[in-house]
């Protein structure tokens, strides 16, 4: 038919979101297609975990440059291999021929009243983050760079990243606000702050992140490659150590949900998170608001870092 | 937020439907951003309105090789103008750099039991289409010749389709299938005929066009620039007649609805057509099943035409 009809259970409403992935832009032309495939998928559905909602129904856009049979079933057997996991029906889409690109628009399920808006944060409220930060982008650079190191769990985080669907289920009535960090810690909390009219302290040493293992083991060839990346080029340590404050920081891909939940649900969130196996932490909290400072970053020693947020362009 | 939450109205479901178009594939680059933004919407509405389904949502995933903001803000115009015709919210999307490309994904609202399917079509039902069939596609083939001539009237048809939204809901209870014509008559008749497990016989005189006036215009040179289009090169009449029928039956871009409805509705049918303002017709009837031939076209004294059957092969 021209169209699917479709209706969410008695009670429900359904969270839709679309998302579209371009070769060079989204994912890198060497991505298998088995993992673009699950990439797809779970870029959609991580935001409709972020609004607490279980997947239910997807649409697909597929653009191809040319039909290689090949491909096609690798990224199929990745797409369905996701989509099956969460019982999902692809009720429809359509494939044409150019530039690759890939549009996904997902459906959950979910009662209206109980979906984590990005605007509940109240000040008082711990901020949480699912599980570790930079890995992804740190991967992203490694890949790009070519010299660089990267772990496979890194490099696996960055092309294969894992919607968390359970856990926002999980916080429904927990959380008072979540966004799923797709774009870098510090512009999706700056979203999370200006959307609940609050503002966010984050405590930079209590990031989860497999970072601070990996950067000591970088060589100044590998900061020479990544030298575009910043200003500073006095030494190795110092390099590595801009980097990887770039990569916990600000850049995207990492596909973990940032959420506030009040302080009394403290030990509720952290039997959660042991529950789905997720390493998450603890990582800050949620002030009254400071227009100037939407969000602040604090070192080790609570001091404020001179920090500029800035959200992904998305025609830089 | 990262979704939005939306649900239909009591007793109602969601009719949903996404469509991808690529410049230089589905658009000329030389289309006016106005007229591109009213056609988005109009050829995803299209598949609503073959639903019998309200407009009701839109999702929209933007992806501009640059941002010129002429170009986008023209882009808006058109989309809104056609969005605001039919009360339709822009409910998300997203906006991303690579090669110009448009998804959009629609939402309609009815009845569930009220949909019209492909699969409704009986023996004995007649075959109705929209309006003006062929238009389009020698608009398409004009505009891509230079040297060839084309209507104002048939220009517009190609460039600014109008989804048949008001029809659509008019025929619920009345049509027994439907399908919009994004692809041409005939591989639109064949899905209607194989959902149905019917055949179906169309008349080509009594399919409405603007074509039989253009065709008698068209010069020497115009037909030899078409001659890629047909293997026949012995007279202008003759190769314009060819290439006239491939339009009014094989081209798309029409997005008339073709339906089918039972014999005493056929005043029914013409009424709504009239009350739509819509020069319609009735252009053949459906019959027991024949697979061999699914869909058989009848020249003016009703003898079988000897015409393969195409479909739109999106890799071609």
């Amino acid at each position: 038919d021209d169209c699917a009809v479709v209706a969410p259970s008695a009670g429900n409403a359904f969270a839709v979101t679309t998302d579209t992935l371009i070769e060079g832009r989204h994912f890198l032309p060497t991505l298998d297609a088995l993992k673009l495939g699950r990439r797809v998928v779970n870029v959609n559905f991580s935001d409709l975990a972020a609004m607490g909602a279980a997947p239910r129904y997807a649409l697909l856009s597929l653009t191809l440059p040319q039909i290689d049979e090949d491909w096609v079933s690798r990224f199929s057997e990745g797409l369905w291999s996701v989509l099956d996991a969460y019982g999902v029906e692809l009720i429809g889409g359509n494939t044409t021929k150019g530039p690759l690109s890939i549009a996904m628009t997902a459906f959950g399920e979910l009662p209206p009243e109980a979906a984590l808006k990005r605007s509940g944060a109240r000040a008082g409220d711990e901020l949480w983050v699912s599980g570790p930060l930079g890995d992804a982008g740190w991967a992203m650079y490694a890949l790009t760079a070519a010299k660089f190191e990267a772990t496979p769990e890194q490099i696996a985080r960055y092309e294969c990243p894992e919607a968390r669907v359970a856990l926002g289920i999980a916080l429904r009535g927990v959380a008072t606000s979540c966004i799923d960090i797709s774009d870098g810690l510090l512009s999706e909390a700056k979203h999370l702050a200006t959307a609940s009219n609050v503002s966010i302290e984050i405590d930079i040493a209590a990031i989860p992140t497999g970072l601070r293992h990996v950067s000591r083991q970088s060589t100044w060839s590998a900061a020479k490659a990544l030298s575009p990346f910043t200003a500073d080029t006095d030494a190795t340590s110092v390099l590595m150590g801009h980097l990887g404050q770039h990569c916990l920081l600000s850049t995207g891909d990492a596909y973990e949900l940032l959420f506030a939940a009040p302080r009394e649900q403290h030990d509720a969130v952290a039997s959660i998170l042991k529950c789905e196996s997720l390493p998450g932490a603890c990582i800050g909290r949620v002030t009254t608001p400071d227009a100037a400072n939407p969000v602040r970053v604090l070192d080790a020693e609570s001091r404020v870092m001179d920090i500029e947020v800035k959200g992904w362009d998305h025609f830089a």
